[in-house]
């Protein structure tokens, strides 16, 4: 087991240098030492900043993660922190649906991305280099077809909240409608047993950016009566462009760029 | 492999169960490590999600840094990462910049916000509390007035770059009209120069949202003949409605939030 292996190193390695940019300081000088906490040269603090700057939309149009941050973006999928972090994304999305007054004509839904959002590809990421080597349709899509990629917790828990309180779930995805199927079941064994729609590219619009398809379904779903309340995604691309809704939440994802 | 991702994603599911609607999971699962870096309990981590969460926009409108994170913040924004991911925002807009093709008539123009933006009152936020307390505008205008913010070294670095390629610089900030001298003066000092606008609020607009009056003074400049190329703050309000500009770039600032 090499993963096994390398992962098992590289969470070591991290862990000594994280314990140090985590901890609590109890000293602040104006002179800021070279290294340790506070100094530049620690490992992981640039990557750090490189996430930083990717889950921002600074950093847009990338292929790859950079070569030096792979050990840390598998250990920050695999460590903890990613799911430290798609908690606060789902308990805030959780805390505003329940602010909401509800319409009660069943119009009010909540725009779901699947992947990295509803369903996880962590398992195919992580025996793929977690977005170090550029994406692989074939290897991909194979996964995909094997249907068994299991929910983001933190989102199935959003979907549970949201059925409980009557809004209605539409998964708005990339993936092409020849895999409808595929995810259909999918989602339905990761605990997503229902929904409202599910929209899948079209072989004619294979050709449109992601922000222009789903802005065109979600403008869509809004001229025909919808109110999106909500909406959700891993990818900048799914939260901005027209009609966004109400209010949206980014999940993370520092493994691929989807402009 | 699987069966130790299988054993992952079945021992954080239950976790994730326990600790549904509170950031900081004061629940540990007795399957999880209890230290490193899939411990909840390692100083630092459920802040850097509470940092993820307001960098993000997915956190908005609240008053003060949570109390556990006050530490967080203060380490973060004096030992070096807040510096770290300045540089990373300011690097990708010089990048940007240098790859524009610029009109010949002087109308590109870069907007640029001011505090945590173009001048850093980390000196006072560093006597008040770093955010850990409510925000205080007689302490804070006092703080103004004396025109004593160092610059962010790296938005100036990205304003000298701008002003080299020949972009026009504009400030754009939410501070009362009543401050201009104080800010002019303090802009200069700080090495910002010369620029083509600087706006700040009128008492005839105090009442308005940032976001309403941002977006506002974009239109009008807009409409004017300008062309918003670049935008930089460090709150969202600064970056979205209408105008924002060509791009956007969103700097650090886990102190405050402006909605």
């Amino acid at each position: 087991m090499p993963l096994l292996l390398f992962l098992f190193l590289a969470t070591t390695l991290t862990i000594s240098h994280g314990s140090e940019h985590t901890n609590i300081p109890n000293q602040i000088h104006p002179l800021r030492p070279q290294s340790g906490a506070r100094g530049s040269n620690v490992a992981g603090l640039s990557c750090l900043s490189w996430r930083f700057g990717v889950e921002t939309n600074n950093i847009i149009d990338w292929n790859t993660v950079p070569k030096e941050c792979g050990d840390y973006v598998g250990h920050y999928m695999l460590g903890g922190q990613y799911r430290n972090d798609s908690r606060v994304v789902a308990n805030e999305a959780i805390l505003y649906a329940e602010s909401l007054s509800l319409g009660k004509d069943g119009k009010d839904i909540w725009i779901f991305d699947t992947d990295e959002t509803a369903l996880s590809n962590v398992p195919y990421y992580a025996e793929n280099g977690f977005g170090l080597t550029p994406y692989n349709s074939t290897l991909f899509n194979a996964w995909v077809l094997k249907g068994k990629a299991p929910a983001l917790p933190e989102t199935l828990n959003l979907y549970k909240k949201l059925m409980k309180l009557g809004i209605k779930v539409v998964f708005l995805t990339g993936r092409p409608d020849s895999q409808r199927d595929a995810t259909a079941k999918n989602l339905k064994k990761a605990g997503y047993k229902t929904w409202e729609k599910l929209i899948l590219r079209k072989s004619s619009e294979s050709g449109k950016a992601a922000v222009e398809y789903k802005s065109g379904h979600r403008k869509k779903l809004e001229e025909s009566g919808y109110r999106i309340v909500g909406n959700i995604g891993d990818q900048w691309s799914d939260l901005i462009g027209t009609n966004p809704g109400k209010r949206t939440f980014k999940l993370p994802d520092p493994m691929y760029y989807i402009g």
